[in-house]
């Protein structure tokens, strides 16, 4: 049986979601706490790759499983040998030809920014520190030039393997909460750091750095040095992905 | 010359604000920032202490020191020696006669919660998960009745010393904000626990355990018994402290 579960975690202490040699990674975790579980060796899917330090409060992943454990009990007894920083929110049984990975039509995606002069140890965690004034009408408006299908190559690391920089922004938008300067954007896949230098394009906007025409130059030349630069993990949160 | 500073930490690694023998602090890393920058012994004297795992968004603290560093540019100078999750957020010299302790006039605190099944790891390091619904306008209206002057014995830790146990609030109030429920309490002073024993005790009203009446009790009989349990520290943040 395909178990689907959504789960949630503080990527702080982790080298990312994917299992990899030199660090402890959050399918790792879930690995082995499916296997603590089942006595199966298991491989849980996720629906994408989260780089090192980025949270998530909506991750998506599957594993299959023999187990006579309800699929909806999954979630608790998951929880029940999992660290406190990742935590199964729901299970169930996944549908028929589900796959986290390849079902996945839609992501969403948050940067969180805050103002201040320091570094906020109460707000550092889940937000990057910008130490200047940012002009958020600006990064607003300039936000919506992402919507659509683009050519994002000039939104991605350079180096990445990627041959099909095509990607369809549904919806970016800045909001403001109190201290909080919030860049959300849903899309139907993202490239290697792109909400990253997506939110690092904006604040050169906000900055004054860049024009709404710096950023439409970007998309249609498909050069990395035109877009802004790659903000740093702790601010990116997966929030959400979503299936047909 | 004495050095007035507001400082910000997350209080989640650190065994509270006093120096003690078996844990690091944050006063200590706040004696050590000073004499590092100094070369002088010293003793940062705060506002009050903070307990294991609390948070301050506001604390404040004094030193003196012969050193000639401004004394606006201390902040800038000890965040370049302390570590990430202590902040000082500004640096003054303190008025004639100030001291951090025995001038304060007020402080206030907030205990923040959440409602879910489950602990969620991007809320929980500044906010107590509550695993059931509460009567949140029950909690605001059973809040009211901290305000004034009362012996707050019965919100105390027993065990405690402190032979006063008359405070007076001055105000007291429970506010939601999307998942989270914020208890704010502005105070005299605070007895051992005292807001997290409110806390307790606005939950236990809050989930129709305890009445208004059953508060009042507790209020005017000074038991321990009578009031809620102390909630965990990580929800406590130590708001700001006014001087007159």
């Amino acid at each position: 049986m395909r178990i689907k579960i959504t789960v949630e975690y503080d990527g702080t202490e982790y080298c990312g979601w994917q299992v990899q040699p030199n660090g402890v990674t959050v399918q790792q975790r879930l690995n082995e706490a499916v296997e603590a579980l089942t006595d199966e060796k298991t491989s849980v899917v996720g629906s994408g790759r989260t780089d090192s330090g980025v949270h998530a409060a909506g991750q998506v992943a599957h594993f299959d499983t023999n187990s006579t454990i309800p699929p909806q009990r999954f979630a608790a007894a998951l929880n029940s040998v999992l660290p406190a920083d990742i935590r199964v929110l729901s299970s169930c049984e996944a549908e028929e030809g589900f796959h986290a990975r390849f079902c996945a039509k839609k992501k969403t995606y948050s940067y969180k920014m805050y103002i201040a002069e320091t570094v906020r140890p109460l707000w550092d965690r889940y937000a990057c520190l910008l130490a200047y004034p940012v002009d958020v009408a600006a990064m607003s408006s300039a936000a919506k030039l992402f919507v659509g299908e683009h050519d994002f190559r000039s939104f991605m690391t350079s180096g990445s393997s990627v041959q099909d920089t095509v990607r369809t922004v549904y919806s970016a938008s800045v909001t403001t909460d109190g201290d909080f300067i919030t860049f959300t954007v849903c899309g139907s896949g993202f490239l290697y750091n792109m909400v990253r230098i997506m939110a690092g394009t904006l604040v050169e906007v906000g900055a004054g750095r860049m024009s709404e025409a710096d950023v439409v130059s970007a998309l249609e030349n498909g050069q990395r040095t035109l877009s802004g630069k790659t903000m740093p993990p702790h601010g990116l949160t997966l929030v959400s992905v979503e299936y047909l």
